[in-house]
């Protein structure tokens, strides 16, 4: 476990990728409930403007947070977000990956503190789809 | 489908409910790859600050997309989040549901325009679970 | 919610378009145990009447409840189903949507009464893939 | 293959049982896109007439077509149903399986025949849960 | 039911197939929790040895045991597997059938006895797959 | 990425827990099409040697392949699998993790080698689970 004395402002990590494909677009309709027909209509998409189904944008952040060794980090609780931007599709068949800096660290009390996170999911051609800052509530190791 | 022209500040809407089940935890899990131990072993979490597994922050925020009648909604992209807060935890067999209001409009060009909404997903018990400012991209009706 | 009183013979719905992917196929098959080879071989299906792999016909009946506005109607119970005939096959990225008439009311008791839809599933270039009667029990106002 | 010259009037199959659980009801709302709060809000469901959430009924209906030998049948096509009636509701644990009846031949060409069969839906108890005739299209045997 | 004495040495079968799809590879990666980028990585995968995403080996292996006829068989365990092999890559809609034959039996009480199957995985063109030895405690019919 | 230089004979890895739920049984049953009533049936399994619905042993095998930090490692194929032993049922709510010691290298050329590993799967209760040999074709570092 990382815990809030381990992670130094400047840290930066870059995961491996995902490639989003058909059955992620239709998993996560399913899940969440939003058959938006930007997402799931081929018939309506391919007359918008992307002219083809994208991928719904709490799918992207979804899968970054899945990127991340999440599960490696002493997480209390996820704090917050600020300033998400969604800047471009992610389409069938790209490939997503997250790259991701320590910005700040904000001591709290004998229990942890909160960092904040720059994350920004890139495309297989290192285009920014999605930026945010992240913020969670991180043990300390005592 | 709503365009542009037919939202007004002030607009308030409440959904129906959803009650967050086991299953939707170990399916969101699995679909974004985050299997933080808070959330999939039970013995990690009954020893952590909430005593049992709690939801994701993502799986709260991707279900109460699903539970907004987005899909009658003309929208050409996600623009973003703002101060979004995680205020209290889903724990099994909790029941969300959204209130989302109408806060700004701002025209952007004969294509559409930005519309900020006030989102807050509360729990069976009345409480905040979690609070945001979403921003859409919106169709004019022309 | 809309209930018994709020319908009337003659009211039509049109529903938003879904489109049916692989991943729907396989995902149906998963759910249901049924894996007959018309589905999910392409080998066998290749060489059968449809020359592809077809969707089964639960996996349309069960998209087409879900396009419905279902959770709006005080539904009390599924009361059943008649002359339900299935006339097209669904092939993958095919594109349905559902129409909906109430045809006939009959007033139970005070708790509600049974209502008698005319359902029809069509694809993209609006041939009739399945028709039948559903009938269900819906309550009253009070 | 179970051809139509395979099939005799009088046949009977019962199946083996499924449980349907709470991860069921999920995944067939997910699925479907129905999340009726009869079946995934358990605030409302609690207040309901069955006092608890049940399942849908295209999800017994599903789960009853894969406890069925389908895969070993030539099915060319499913024909259609008729009196299909939902008797008793199917709760989280119920188990049910499938009684199943040839009950009509009718040949139709050289290609194949339509049969009616009878499908009875029971659960644990015994007690039927859904009954309806059945029609599929079934090669022969050359 | 198939109990103990009812397998001879020698017995074969061979099951029908199922298509290996994009959805099944993400589902599987999904559930597993293993999304090595030669499986969910399409810019890794095409510059790796087979030039494409393959399927994972336990996939391979937990296809083959629902092609099985397992449920018709008084299993009471799992025992264990030898010689397990993976000779050559499952590809995406790649079809496989598993070939299943009664190899040993051994006589272990009045409950049951431990048989070893020899199975073989299969792809369309014939080539073996996936071998190894599968031993499993079956009951007796007692 | 661990290339084949990168591994010691000795070395040993224990990972995270997961809980084992109703909704993974059900989510692999469905996936796999391995329905036994052991794993699916509560009616039946009651009655069984375990007194309750029981994993299958695919299901724990790819649950303990996702525990491991495969995609960390620069495996070109699995190779294969012996002396695999499953030793005690894993039931709803158990919570497993893998402990895993490389036992041997192999060098085979240029490209890379086969690495054996020895892996046990143990419950929340220090019990083992499953132990066998996993051999991986693992890829060296030029």
């Amino acid at each position: 476990m990382r815990y809030f004395e381990d992670f130094q402002v400047g840290d930066k990590i870059v995961t491996r990728g995902r490639t989003i494909t058909e059955a992620d677009i239709v998993m996560f309709s399913a899940f969440s409930g939003d058959w938006h027909p930007l997402h799931t209509d081929i018939e309506y998409a391919t007359k918008g403007p992307f002219k083809e189904r994208i991928a719904h944008g709490f799918l992207v952040l979804s899968v970054a947070s899945g990127l991340l060794p999440l599960s490696e980090m002493a997480i209390i609780a996820f704090y917050g977000m600020d300033r998400v931007r969604f800047i471009a599709p992610v389409k069938l068949l790209d490939t997503i990956h997250v790259e991701f800096e320590t910005m700040e660290k904000q001591d709290r009390d004998e229990r942890g503190g909160v960092i904040t996170f720059q994350q920004t999911v890139k495309n297989q051609r290192g285009e920014d789809v999605v930026v945010g800052m992240m913020r969670s509530f991180i043990a300390k190791r005592g």
